[in-house]
């Protein structure tokens, strides 16, 4: 006999970091997986400029591999990108006819967390770059709602918190937070609001970046609506829900 | 042959709940405890009260076996007191001259995170109720802190969050920031300063206690500076390193 399934109320819950994800109820959520910097922003970019699908992979080999069936890669490890694949993690690397190409990815973080929620009753890609449409989603989805930082090496870290808590403030009004740490996220953004970029600045992946010459990148990942795309979960593969089939 | 110790940077890290923790180089830091809600807090006060030292226990059981070596012991879990013991996990039970007398303690979650920090240089147990005696002490210190938030059953909460983020804010003169998860608790924190009380409503177990009838626990909780002591891990055992011996 199983144990009889316990229904989660609704409302918006957030999780920090890959490692404090719990597998349980997963199947009842809506799991929002966010990688400012720069894996979901970079997803964004590829389905707005036609991306027909995306696979993540973990591993370098792995990707390699899905060159043979045709698909374009992209790998990126500790921020660089890596020798002999047609792309990194740059979101400007992505701005480029895609119209009916499918691409492997795999990050350092933000393809690991896809992974991990793969349970989920649906999947959702979540960037500031496709803020509003994520957030007309959500609000007509209702139900709970998981927001789940990829983080840094298994770490929160401030931009997925941030826009963790952007999110939260958008469906406040409607959608109740449901754990403590949605709520710590809101509070996050709402004092950050005041003085966004110089806030970011404290953040150690942001500086990452900077030190590695990617100003521009991280300029771009932090910019709200530049790509009206809906990146989802279906059969195992990302697609652009926004996209008539 | 081992790999050479890589030496960690000074600074403040933050933990924001136990699954967080990462366990290399955990030699180095000085480690604080925190768990707010009412485990270090309670602590706080058994030791202002004169108790000589504490051990924490894992198990209910481990915790009962203390008593026939003539320990006091306490146990709480899920904000209740086990029949049979001493004490629960309120503040004011302890409140009562404990000079001479010995305490073994379980409780939900503090308990657990001083287990799984054992391999630190030092630890130290942290309050608002010490506050200013801990701030006073890790200043002194120096070198890599992290404070360590129990939160609840392995997910952040608000309460250790907001004190994570007060340390930060009191030491940040003197010691930078050293992950995202610091910079995350002080922003936390400078935006609860401004509200705290009505802020603190938003935490789940802050509302778990209250339905539980512990607002005057709750109140008591984040009084700062009610117990000038400085309860740290000597010989596998808590002891006020206040009081000379």
């Amino acid at each position: 006999m199983t144990a009889p399934t316990r229904l989660v109320r609704p409302g918006i819950r957030v999780c920090l970091a890959p490692p404090l994800l719990r597998p349980e109820n997963l199947e009842q959520f809506t799991v929002v997986v966010i990688d400012v910097l720069r894996a979901t922003t970079s997803m964004c970019v590829a389905f707005g400029h036609g991306l027909e699908h995306l696979v993540t992979v973990a591993s370098i080999e792995a990707c390699a591999a899905y060159r043979s069936q045709g698909y374009l890669v992209a790998a990126e490890r500790d921020g660089l990108p890596i020798a002999g694949f047609d792309f990194g993690n740059s979101p400007y690397s992505f701005m480029r006819p895609l119209q009916g190409q499918r691409l492997a990815l795999t990050t350092t973080n933000g393809t690991q967390a896809l992974e991990a929620a793969r349970a989920a009753r649906s999947i959702v890609i979540g960037a500031f770059a496709n803020f509003s449409v994520l957030i007309d989603h959500l609000r007509a989805q209702g139900g709970p709602i998981l927001l789940l930082c990829s983080g840094w090496k298994n770490a929160p870290n401030l931009e997925d918190s941030l826009l963790a808590g952007a999110i939260c403030h958008a469906l406040e009004p409607q959608l109740p937070l449901a754990d403590d740490a949605a709520a710590i996220s809101l509070a996050l953004y709402r004092h950050a609001t005041l003085r966004f970029r110089e806030f970011l600045r404290r953040s150690s992946h942001f500086q990452r970046l900077i030190d590695l010459g990617l100003q521009k990148d991280v300029k771009y990942c932090l910019r709200q609506n530049t790509q009206p795309v809906l990146p989802v979960l279906q059969n195992g593969v990302l697609v652009n829900a926004l996209v008539k089939r």
